[in-house]
Protein backbone atom coordinates (compact mmCIF):
# COMPACT_ATOMS: atom_id res chain seq x y z
CA UNK A 1 0.00 0.00 0.00
CA UNK A 2 1.53 3.01 -1.34
CA UNK A 3 2.64 5.64 2.04
CA UNK A 4 -0.26 8.51 2.74
CA UNK A 5 1.24 12.18 1.80
CA UNK A 6 -0.50 14.81 4.37
CA UNK A 7 0.13 17.78 5.16
CA UNK A 8 2.19 16.38 8.62
CA UNK A 9 4.26 13.80 6.35
CA UNK A 10 5.31 15.98 3.24
CA UNK A 11 8.33 17.58 3.04
CA UNK A 12 10.01 19.28 0.02
CA UNK A 13 13.14 17.58 -0.94
CA UNK A 14 15.96 19.16 1.31
CA UNK A 15 18.35 19.21 -2.11
CA UNK A 16 17.94 21.27 -5.33
CA UNK A 17 20.14 22.31 -8.27
CA UNK A 18 20.87 26.18 -9.70
CA UNK A 19 22.10 26.25 -13.30
CA UNK A 20 22.18 29.35 -15.13
CA UNK A 21 24.52 30.96 -18.03
CA UNK A 22 24.57 33.01 -20.88
CA UNK A 23 24.83 30.76 -24.39
CA UNK A 24 26.50 32.89 -27.02
CA UNK A 25 26.73 32.38 -31.25
CA UNK A 26 23.35 29.71 -31.00
CA UNK A 27 21.13 28.39 -33.75
CA UNK A 28 19.75 31.45 -35.27
CA UNK A 29 16.64 29.58 -35.87
CA UNK A 30 15.99 29.62 -32.46
CA UNK A 31 16.46 33.28 -31.81
CA UNK A 32 14.06 34.01 -34.59
CA UNK A 33 11.05 31.86 -34.40
CA UNK A 34 9.67 31.67 -30.26
CA UNK A 35 7.31 28.85 -31.09
CA UNK A 36 10.43 26.34 -31.97
CA UNK A 37 12.14 27.76 -28.73
CA UNK A 38 9.11 26.88 -27.14
CA UNK A 39 9.12 23.87 -28.56
CA UNK A 40 12.53 23.02 -27.41
CA UNK A 41 12.41 23.21 -24.29
CA UNK A 42 8.91 22.03 -23.06
CA UNK A 43 9.85 18.97 -24.93
CA UNK A 44 12.93 18.62 -23.35
CA UNK A 45 11.24 19.45 -19.84
CA UNK A 46 8.79 16.65 -20.73
CA UNK A 47 11.43 13.97 -21.53
CA UNK A 48 13.26 15.00 -18.03
CA UNK A 49 9.57 14.46 -16.58
CA UNK A 50 9.60 17.81 -15.23
CA UNK A 51 5.92 18.27 -14.49
CA UNK A 52 4.68 21.60 -16.00
CA UNK A 53 2.35 24.08 -14.30
CA UNK A 54 2.61 26.94 -15.94
CA UNK A 55 4.34 28.78 -19.02
CA UNK A 56 4.43 32.33 -19.01
CA UNK A 57 6.09 34.37 -22.44
CA UNK A 58 6.76 37.68 -23.55
CA UNK A 59 7.90 38.79 -27.18
CA UNK A 60 9.59 41.97 -26.74
CA UNK A 61 9.69 44.96 -29.54
CA UNK A 62 11.55 45.72 -31.38
CA UNK A 63 13.14 42.23 -30.24
CA UNK A 64 13.71 39.58 -27.62
CA UNK A 65 11.79 37.13 -26.08
CA UNK A 66 11.02 35.91 -22.73
CA UNK A 67 9.87 32.14 -21.79
CA UNK A 68 9.47 31.31 -17.75
CA UNK A 69 8.54 27.98 -16.83
CA UNK A 70 6.58 27.20 -13.59
CA UNK A 71 7.47 23.84 -12.52
CA UNK A 72 6.16 21.55 -9.86
CA UNK A 73 9.79 21.26 -9.63
CA UNK A 74 10.58 24.63 -9.35
CA UNK A 75 11.09 26.45 -12.40
CA UNK A 76 12.90 27.64 -15.83
CA UNK A 77 13.94 30.82 -17.21
CA UNK A 78 14.88 31.70 -20.46
CA UNK A 79 15.66 35.57 -22.48
CA UNK A 80 17.09 35.56 -25.99
CA UNK A 81 18.52 38.59 -27.07
CA UNK A 82 19.05 38.13 -31.23
CA UNK A 83 21.44 41.28 -31.33
CA UNK A 84 23.90 39.43 -29.75
CA UNK A 85 23.32 35.89 -30.91
CA UNK A 86 23.20 35.03 -26.96
CA UNK A 87 20.37 33.47 -24.53
CA UNK A 88 20.61 33.43 -21.24
CA UNK A 89 19.19 30.48 -19.82
CA UNK A 90 18.41 29.19 -16.13
CA UNK A 91 16.88 26.38 -14.20
CA UNK A 92 16.13 25.54 -10.48
CA UNK A 93 14.76 22.38 -9.66
CA UNK A 94 14.32 20.79 -6.52
CA UNK A 95 14.38 17.06 -7.16
CA UNK A 96 18.31 16.25 -5.64
CA UNK A 97 21.92 17.53 -6.26
CA UNK A 98 22.07 16.64 -10.53
CA UNK A 99 18.51 16.95 -11.13
CA UNK A 100 18.63 19.95 -13.91
CA UNK A 101 22.25 18.94 -15.61
CA UNK A 102 20.71 16.52 -17.91
CA UNK A 103 18.09 19.30 -19.37
CA UNK A 104 20.64 21.75 -19.56
CA UNK A 105 22.73 19.88 -21.18
CA UNK A 106 19.79 18.67 -23.75
CA UNK A 107 19.38 22.61 -24.62
CA UNK A 108 22.97 22.92 -24.94
CA UNK A 109 23.17 20.44 -27.49
CA UNK A 110 20.21 22.09 -29.22
CA UNK A 111 21.29 25.64 -29.21
CA UNK A 112 24.53 24.19 -29.94
CA UNK A 113 26.54 27.80 -28.72
CA UNK A 114 30.01 28.68 -29.62
CA UNK A 115 30.76 29.94 -26.41
CA UNK A 116 29.30 29.22 -22.88
CA UNK A 117 30.09 32.00 -20.05
CA UNK A 118 28.76 32.24 -16.49
CA UNK A 119 28.21 29.19 -15.86
CA UNK A 120 27.29 28.63 -12.30
CA UNK A 121 25.94 25.29 -11.14
CA UNK A 122 25.13 25.65 -7.50
CA UNK A 123 23.67 22.84 -5.11
CA UNK A 124 20.86 24.65 -2.83
CA UNK A 125 19.99 23.48 0.88
CA UNK A 126 16.32 24.87 1.86
CA UNK A 127 16.78 22.81 5.21
CA UNK B 1 14.30 65.41 -30.49
CA UNK B 2 14.70 61.99 -28.99
CA UNK B 3 16.42 59.44 -30.57
CA UNK B 4 14.96 57.24 -32.46
CA UNK B 5 14.65 53.03 -31.70
CA UNK B 6 14.44 51.31 -34.39
CA UNK B 7 15.44 47.44 -35.61
CA UNK B 8 18.68 48.68 -36.41
CA UNK B 9 19.32 50.87 -33.40
CA UNK B 10 18.23 49.19 -30.83
CA UNK B 11 20.49 47.04 -28.16
CA UNK B 12 19.90 45.30 -24.87
CA UNK B 13 21.75 46.61 -21.93
CA UNK B 14 24.93 44.24 -22.00
CA UNK B 15 25.26 43.58 -18.76
CA UNK B 16 22.98 42.08 -16.14
CA UNK B 17 23.07 41.01 -12.44
CA UNK B 18 21.83 38.01 -10.89
CA UNK B 19 21.28 37.57 -7.24
CA UNK B 20 19.60 34.35 -5.64
CA UNK B 21 19.71 32.69 -2.24
CA UNK B 22 17.28 31.07 0.55
CA UNK B 23 16.18 33.00 3.50
CA UNK B 24 15.90 30.77 6.22
CA UNK B 25 13.44 31.38 9.44
CA UNK B 26 10.85 34.40 8.14
CA UNK B 27 8.43 36.20 8.82
CA UNK B 28 6.02 33.41 9.23
CA UNK B 29 3.20 35.37 7.65
CA UNK B 30 4.15 35.49 4.33
CA UNK B 31 4.10 31.59 3.97
CA UNK B 32 0.63 31.01 5.50
CA UNK B 33 -0.66 34.00 3.26
CA UNK B 34 0.58 33.88 -0.69
CA UNK B 35 -1.68 36.86 -1.82
CA UNK B 36 0.42 39.09 0.70
CA UNK B 37 3.65 37.39 -0.47
CA UNK B 38 1.95 38.60 -4.08
CA UNK B 39 1.57 41.87 -2.83
CA UNK B 40 4.88 42.60 -1.29
CA UNK B 41 7.26 41.28 -4.44
CA UNK B 42 4.64 43.81 -7.00
CA UNK B 43 4.84 46.60 -4.17
CA UNK B 44 8.86 46.34 -4.29
CA UNK B 45 9.13 45.55 -8.07
CA UNK B 46 7.08 48.75 -8.74
CA UNK B 47 8.63 51.04 -6.46
CA UNK B 48 11.89 49.61 -8.39
CA UNK B 49 10.62 50.87 -11.55
CA UNK B 50 10.42 47.35 -13.24
CA UNK B 51 8.01 47.27 -15.51
CA UNK B 52 5.96 43.55 -15.18
CA UNK B 53 4.68 42.14 -18.50
CA UNK B 54 3.26 38.94 -16.36
CA UNK B 55 2.63 37.45 -13.43
CA UNK B 56 2.28 33.50 -13.05
CA UNK B 57 1.54 31.70 -9.57
CA UNK B 58 0.85 28.03 -8.09
CA UNK B 59 -0.38 27.06 -4.74
CA UNK B 60 1.00 23.58 -4.09
CA UNK B 61 -0.64 21.15 -2.85
CA UNK B 62 -0.34 20.64 0.51
CA UNK B 63 1.53 23.39 1.05
CA UNK B 64 4.64 25.53 -1.13
CA UNK B 65 3.95 28.52 -3.65
CA UNK B 66 5.93 29.55 -6.85
CA UNK B 67 5.64 32.97 -7.78
CA UNK B 68 7.51 34.18 -11.25
CA UNK B 69 7.39 38.01 -12.34
CA UNK B 70 8.23 38.20 -15.89
CA UNK B 71 10.09 41.90 -16.08
CA UNK B 72 10.34 43.50 -19.74
CA UNK B 73 13.71 43.87 -17.52
CA UNK B 74 14.06 40.45 -16.95
CA UNK B 75 12.83 38.29 -14.33
CA UNK B 76 11.72 37.00 -10.72
CA UNK B 77 11.43 33.85 -9.27
CA UNK B 78 10.55 33.51 -5.80
CA UNK B 79 9.25 29.46 -4.00
CA UNK B 80 7.99 28.95 -0.69
CA UNK B 81 9.40 25.97 1.23
CA UNK B 82 6.81 26.45 5.06
CA UNK B 83 7.47 23.12 6.45
CA UNK B 84 11.46 24.86 6.51
CA UNK B 85 10.63 28.33 6.85
CA UNK B 86 12.86 29.26 3.96
CA UNK B 87 12.20 30.57 0.93
CA UNK B 88 14.20 30.41 -2.72
CA UNK B 89 14.81 33.65 -4.16
CA UNK B 90 16.46 35.20 -7.09
CA UNK B 91 16.13 37.94 -9.70
CA UNK B 92 17.78 38.79 -12.89
CA UNK B 93 17.54 41.86 -14.28
CA UNK B 94 19.85 43.70 -17.27
CA UNK B 95 19.46 47.12 -16.53
CA UNK B 96 23.13 47.37 -15.09
CA UNK B 97 25.91 45.77 -12.56
CA UNK B 98 23.61 46.59 -9.30
CA UNK B 99 20.40 46.87 -10.53
CA UNK B 100 18.90 44.12 -8.40
CA UNK B 101 20.70 44.65 -5.45
CA UNK B 102 17.96 47.53 -3.91
CA UNK B 103 15.17 44.70 -4.75
CA UNK B 104 16.87 42.13 -2.72
CA UNK B 105 17.11 44.28 -0.13
CA UNK B 106 14.06 45.12 0.46
CA UNK B 107 12.55 41.78 -0.19
CA UNK B 108 14.82 40.71 3.07
CA UNK B 109 13.99 43.40 5.08
CA UNK B 110 10.35 42.94 4.40
CA UNK B 111 10.49 38.84 5.13
CA UNK B 112 13.04 39.14 7.74
CA UNK B 113 15.04 35.78 7.97
CA UNK B 114 17.25 34.55 10.69
CA UNK B 115 19.86 33.06 8.06
CA UNK B 116 20.96 33.75 4.67
CA UNK B 117 22.38 30.90 2.88
CA UNK B 118 23.44 29.97 -1.09
CA UNK B 119 23.62 33.78 -1.79
CA UNK B 120 25.07 34.90 -5.10
CA UNK B 121 25.31 37.85 -6.85
CA UNK B 122 26.97 37.63 -9.95
CA UNK B 123 26.96 39.80 -12.77
CA UNK B 124 25.85 38.85 -16.60
CA UNK B 125 26.95 40.20 -19.67
CA UNK B 126 25.35 39.05 -22.94
CA UNK B 127 27.74 40.56 -25.37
Amino acid sequence: MPKKINNLQYKSPVVGQEISCVLKGIDKSYLSNNKKLDSLIIKILKEEKFNICDVSSYSFKPRGYTLLVLLKESHLALHTYPEYDSVYFSIYSCRGPNDSLETFEKVKKALNPKELIHYTNNKIKVL
